[in-house]
């Protein structure tokens, strides 16, 4: 028996992953990226195939990773996190470097970067795995803490998109209730759910500038399912 | 440019991963570990090859992962985390249950565990990374917080062995000091050193039952460096 609560006791932080080059880049949040080897220096990310950033790793053998700072905006979320870079341009807008290799680092919201060179790339199904071997690795604010997944699914009431590793069916997670309320309200843009029976205030009285905790969508962009 | 302080603001939790048999099993602290796909439920760990538990993995075909608690005791990160498993029984005294594929889990101090067939051994090097296809997976404890390497490190002032893909050769670290005491004194048991320069009380000046807060081994058994 497998119960997908347990999914929620690994502890992940939050990244921007991007590639790409000056003409053409892109970045996705991810939680997915741990340290392989410490010698050489290799780290992975597991990226699902239909990201955009995931077609520019493989033509552009090169990736970073922006740690994400625990006061991270919801934009940001919204940008990267809920939309494709095949229909927008998410980097408008974003303070980018460009590393050794080329690749685009998004700095917004960062308090570190690192910087690699693809080394390997291995198909999991629905996900690759891109090795990297770090090429470059900067500290960029030493006074802010890095925002934990923990941190975003509890405080922030994000979720993992259909595309991440770590997406969960809600179906699967529901459990019977008694309350007389059960509206619930979807964001058309990111997909969150806003529950009257686990919110103290009903989703009609909140003000009308309320906007969603995932992608800042405006109350008018909810519909009631 | 590599900054090494950047390793540490990547997120991890902190396991013991398992494997073998009723008849010898072995674990160690692992904080490698993260879901690659969500259909089906896809885990990778990495594992270094020095490990007795990567041997184990191998032969086996399966393993464990428990997810410990932010109170797991000293002992545990001693036993699991610096001795190895081929000189000990590393499960004498342990509250071990075993899985649908035979394979040992550690209930102490777990708030809950995943057990997995082994899909894919993929060879990194120093380190094997693992990729488990879920089998079974349970919450023990739901009222305690998961521990992160992060609260480890810096509450606990624990830190990678050498085994460990996230392991740091601390004179990477290191940034000259104008404090006059340097003197440092490293744990015989597992290396960790305690630096008078970077304390509030001076090595000499703790109490004689104050004991590494890493492994738990006695003030006696620090030696100069």
């Amino acid at each position: 028996m497998i119960d997908f609560e347990t999914f929620f006791k690994i502890s992940y932080g939050l990244y921007i992953v991007s590639s790409g080059d000056k003409n053409s880049g892109n970045g996705y949040i991810a939680n997915t990226v741990f340290q392989v080897t410490s010698t050489p220096a290799r780290f992975v990310i597991s990226c699902n195939k239909n990201n955009y950033t995931s077609e520019l790793i493989q033509k552009h053998k090169t990736f970073s990773v922006s740690v994400l700072e625990i006061n991270t905006p919801s934009e940001i979320f919204g940008i990267f996190g809920y939309k494709c870079g095949k229909d927008i341009d998410k980097f408008k807008g974003i303070n980018i470097k460009y590393g050794e290799t080329g690749v685009p680092i998004v700095l917004n919201s960062s308090v570190a970067y690192l910087e690699f060179k693809l080394e390997q790339a291995i198909d999991m199904g629905t996900h690759t795995m891109f090795i990297g071997e770090l090429v470059n690795a900067e500290v960029l604010d030493d006074t802010k803490e890095p925002i934990t997944y923990e941190y975003y699914r509890t405080v922030k009431k994000g979720f993992s998109p259909k595309n991440a590793p770590t997406y969960i069916d809600k179906a699967k997670l529901e459990k019977p209730r008694n309350e007389i309320d059960n509206k619930k309200y979807e964001c058309d843009l990111c997909g969150y759910i806003y529950e009257n029976s686990k919110e103290t205030i009903k989703f009609n009285d909140l003000p009308d500038d309320w906007t969603c905790p995932v992608c800042g969508a405006e109350k008018s962009e909810f519909t009631e399912i």
